[in-house]
């Protein structure tokens, strides 16, 4: 078997992001730690870390911190049934990919019960809705809520139900841009914001309405942020429903086409082998999502 | 001199995500723009973009989209004194870094007037305030916001004021988790919620408090996400003050020691050749922050 005191000098020394204080949660010293992982680096082979202001993992060294996260949750799994083989306090850490506008609404009223019932710590990592998988893929978090159905090798999928979106814009940036009316020309000729590169949803819905060409766009890719120069008259975005409705109700930002909402399905993917805990976060998620969600 | 009508094709290609939408901007065919870059490769002796579903630039690439991008600032500053030179209507992209605290909150107010007056489209990078900088050391932006005041080779830096930040949980979870008083051990007992392994500001509060170990947080990177779980009452967080107003009148977030703010000092670096319109925007940026940021 592998020599997991190594491999926990690893993991500690990621998640404390330094060896002084891997070696304070490990209580060793910091050569000890120094040590254990260059005896890791002479059995594997390679680097395991990128030594710098903050350590990081090497390829191989992200691949055996998945491993550690893995059988952390078998174990846990297990010290349930075999009480006395539990000799950690310290709470469980999941690590999951999720997109930004789920976090920036919905996502922390969903788990916190479960965190705070389970003892979970949650490490999240914010991936556009499409690239969210190769994370899984990479093996790089326990699971992920992106827009893409089908699971990776070893994975399964959920439905939770979708976000819906709408086309917003300050009063002032409609009074600017489309006094003349919504269309999809003035709608291809007015600035938009796009959270990122990867982001197509304003693509997608001026395409719908026939404006394929090019348009000229912001780049925010951050949710509130993208509230904010929506707020400002920067330009016109998609924006979910859910992060907005005090800014609809008080006008301060405006609905361009009421009737042209975009939803956008959202899926959790999650290890098959990812133990009991993994387990019943899928549960309560789906439960917890059934009411904030749109269901089809 | 170089070829700019291929440096342009590379430009496109990546500024628009594809060599399709690229050709569009460009007026040329599919096929032309493939042949401009994989003439610039022959030139440069190496590929300038990693083609995939959306094609990147490769580091010699991004050298040389850094580099149109400078030379375009200094054609706008160019073209506003020759206008028959002007022959372009594209309004002009900026590339700018910035922390996420300061997307969410004060950004879009300060730079919306100035980008609409000069027809500015905003390319938003979002970095951790520490490491925004290397960016700019990289010739991935042309601006960038962070905590750092030494400049860059080649850039200048100005310093905007101070983001205020406090300390806050929910009613519960302070009911829950402090009911004995905030002490820096029932602080370092409870949960925290951390940006980012960059983001030490959680572990700064601890240590000026005397609690020097280590203590369970999530992870969560996302102004908006983090204040959705604070609220939820996964754990205390330091908040930018300008981010919570409401939900500290409305009682939906409390502070847990208001006697002790952080300020987090911002600069703002820029290139120094970086022409007209950077400077322009940098004395924007002075008078706006003036009233927005806390100053020294």
């Amino acid at each position: 078997m592998f020599d997991y005191k190594l491999l926990s000098a690893l993991a500690a020394v990621v998640e404390q992001a330094g060896f002084e204080r891997a070696a304070q949660v490990l209580g060793l010293s910091q050569s000890a730690v120094s040590q254990r992982i260059k005896l890791l680096e002479a059995r594997v082979g390679q680097p395991v870390l990128v030594r710098g202001s903050k350590p990081e993992p090497t390829e191989i060294g992200r691949r055996l911190l998945n491993h550690v996260q893995q059988v952390r949750l078998l174990e846990r799994d297990l010290s349930g049934q075999v009480p006395a083989l539990d000799e950690g306090t310290a709470p469980e850490r999941l690590r999951i990919a999720l997109n930004a506008d789920s976090l920036a609404t919905w996502w922390a009223q969903a788990v916190t019960a479960f965190c705070a019932e389970h003892r979970v710590l949650l490490e999240l990592v914010v991936e556009d809705q499409e690239v969210g998988l190769k994370r899984m893929r990479g093996g790089d978090v326990a699971a992920c809520v992106c827009a893409t159905d089908k699971p990776v090798a070893g994975a399964r999928s959920l439905a939770l139900g979708a976000m819906r979106y709408r086309a917003l814009a300050s009063p002032d940036f409609i009074a600017r841009h489309f006094s003349a009316g919504v269309t999809a020309q003035s709608l291809a000729q007015a600035p938009a914001i796009v959270f990122g590169p990867d982001d197509f949803l304003q693509h997608r819905y001026l395409a719908s309405q026939g404006a394929e060409g090019a348009f000229a766009y912001h780049l925010c890719p951050s949710s509130e942020g993208f509230i904010r120069l929506t707020e400002a008259g920067m330009g016109w975005g998609l924006v979910p429903e859910l992060q907005v409705r005090e800014l609809l109700a008080s006008g301060a930002l405006q609905e361009l086409q009421p009737e042209r909402p975009i939803d956008v399905p959202l899926y959790w993917h999650h290890w098959r082998n990812g133990g009991e805990l993994l387990g019943e976060l899928t549960r309560h998620l789906q439960r917890a999502t059934a009411e904030v969600l749109v269901q089809p």
